[in-house]
């Protein structure tokens, strides 16, 4: 996978600008934010419908995710054909993924990886997560070696979300492509052109080759048969992605190439991004440390950077604050508190209190900096637990019993 | 690889035609016939001369191989380095292969394992055979199981040929791609794009992506440490490659990226075309039966195949023929002698017979046949002792101490 928090780029020029979502770069509209409406037309994705989430709520027996509720997750393609299987006891598998570009993961890296730990739970299903370690070595030049090393350091944060080893399969590319994966991805390039992926992803003449055939790495593993050690050749088993938007290209190559090639589509469940600390339209990266927070932050950086770097909508005095509010649509801290703040009433206590002006923005801050705190502190505590024999438990090809 | 013999298409046009060869398809200039000189020119490869072929035999102690005395293998890059590192104890092995498109071998497909066997004795080097089978499901479009059993199956024919089972590792790429080889493979495409693929090949933005990506699976091979079970690590053991000419493109493209990713260049050795039984004009194909002999034709089709189609430069008339002989430049019973009549001076006495017109065009077919039914009958003796065990042995993955 390629970021699945991508860089926001600030818009370039005022008036007519059209946003661009790939899996490289995420550039907003004229006012540098994302019209998500627009996207599920251009993207031809289906919103995920309140109707939805209380199916969910009701084959699970379980409350949906906030990330469900509060539309942080707010796409999907045939989402409703896998709660059919679940419902009929026809198993399906989970299959999201990261590409290991930097040693530390930001909170936007995690929103997936939260989030497919819940489905994994609420429906008691195996899962797949690919490393895509080739594709940094092909798009950024890390060094391959390196990319390997950044994918076993990137396991150690993915694990520490708390999946289950028993049904989780984590795996690089570098280790793991080979046999039935190779297979696929051989049986996947077959079917599409160059010219389609000029259409789909943008590639040029001046592309490298290994970037032009790549996509077809990211869409095998959405069929069973490349993981032999887990599904045997099973070709029923259905696929479902949870992944940030960006990502949908990948997926509408695979969706399109899978009857071709004797497979089910992959059901997809997508992602709002998830925003730098200088708002939507700043860019979030680990060269500029300043915005985001990362799991390994201390305290103190937590706590500096937020109060420091995080975009606010509050007034520009106490008095404008107090008589007009907040802009909530452009508050940081309050987006960050919907993605992570777990207390339902609380949030919308806060989203009163501090939308009529009535909680300044140091308040706010003040709350987000607890719930940030505790979640960072909490995950490198989960993340120490982390052994390299907890790696390769997790990314040892075994026999799994999984269906 | 493609094939190591590939259709010759037949001239179109009369005039200015120019010959066209690369590793799908050959064609001739203006009378059908290859200018290897030209191709030598066109593509840069050294001429393989008289003072190489003595100190190939010097350094060996063993007497050149038909096809060296003979100009069969007439160019070549970088032989010279090969042999100062045999000189001087440095280790160097050697690679070839075959797209496994077809059942049944025919006689031009053996030509490069019979050298390569020779190559293996003399020097007493660690050989590898790439069988790719991805190849041949990304251009012609055979099912991926069944080009898995073809390679298996010309696995078979191929060590057949007599090789070193301690020394020689065959592999196919649907089997062996990952690990070392799938880094070596994303170290090359990394460094070819598009449009050196669409200058060196030809590839269009109709082609399939797996066809542009596929240069880096056949380049690989050519670097010591995607043989980790053979060379360990190291990177200072050379590599030689016996091919047909057709396929110099892949490995110019090799030798250019090789020292941007701190490999040696592979050196390479290579042949002419095998003609088709219709002469140098005509398609060799599996297709058409009465193109070619292949490796499973019983005495009676080769005789009947070589009396009825092997083109003659004989006259028209006894008469004819005696008093102006045979043109030898287009006959092809000479011109297959040449290739398999082990016999030196036998053959130049047939030459000078044959040339004179005082054998006729029945005398030299009956010694092509007593020739070619001789080695057939060897090669299927010998592959009848390749059982699937011996198939397996030299197909696993096993610690080799070959170097």
């Amino acid at each position: 996978m390629a970021e699945e928090q991508p860089k926001v780029e600030a818009a370039q020029e005022a008036g007519e600008q059209e946003q661009v979502i790939d899996p490289w770069s995420v550039s907003g509209g004229a006012d540098g934010r994302i019209d998500y409406n627009k996207l599920l037309e251009q993207f031809g994705c289906s919103k995920l419908t309140d109707d939805l989430v209380a199916r969910v709520e009701k084959l699970t027996g379980k409350p949906a995710h906030p990330f469900l509720k509060r539309g942080i997750f707010f796409a999907h393609r045939d989402l409703q054909e896998i709660l059919d299987c679940y419902e009929k006891g026809i198993p399906f598998y989970l299959y999201t993924g990261r590409g290991p570009s930097s040693e530390a993961l930001h909170l936007g890296h995690l929103v997936p990886f939260m989030f497919t730990k819940y489905l994994q739970d609420a429906f008691g299903v195996p899962l797949v997560i690919q490393l895509t370690d080739d594709e940094k070595s092909l798009w950024r030049g890390i060094d391959i070696d390196e990319a390997r090393r950044l994918a076993r350091e990137n396991a150690k944060d993915i694990i520490a979300c708390g999946f289950d080893v028993s049904k989780t399969f984590i795996f690089s590319d570098f280790e793991y492509v080979g046999g039935a994966f190779y297979r696929n991805i051989i049986r996947i390039q077959r079917c599409v052109t160059m010219n389609q992926v000029r259409g789909i992803f943008g590639f040029s003449m001046e592309d490298n080759i290994g970037k032009i055939a790549f996509p077809a790495v990211q869409a095998a593993p959405s069929f069973p048969d490349c993981f032999p050690h887990m599904f045997g050749t099973r070709k029923d088993i259905r696929c479902l992605i949870p992944c940030a938007i960006d990502q949908d290209p990948y997926f509408r190559m695979t969706r399109d190439v899978a009857p071709r090639i004797g497979h089910q589509k992959p059901a997809l469940i997508e992602s709002k991004f998830f925003p730098a600390l200088q708002g939507e339209s700043g860019k979030m990266s680990a060269s500029d440390t300043n915005s985001a927070i990362f799991v390994n932050d201390t305290p103190a950086q937590i706590k500096d950077k937020i109060n420091k770097y995080a975009f606010s909508g509050g007034g520009a005095t106490v008095e404008e604050h107090r008589s007009k509010g907040a802009n909530l649509a452009v508050d940081v801290p309050w987006k960050y508190l919907n993605f992570f703040m777990e207390d339902d009433a609380k949030l919308a206590r806060i989203g009163e209190e501090y939308g009529s002006g009535r909680m300044l923005t140091g308040e706010i801050k003040k709350e987000l900096i607890t719930v940030l705190t505790d979640m960072v502190s909490r995950h490198q505590r989960a993340r120490a637990q982390v052994t390299e024999e907890v790696v390769d438990a997790f990314m040892a090809v075994r026999p799994m019993h999984v269906v």
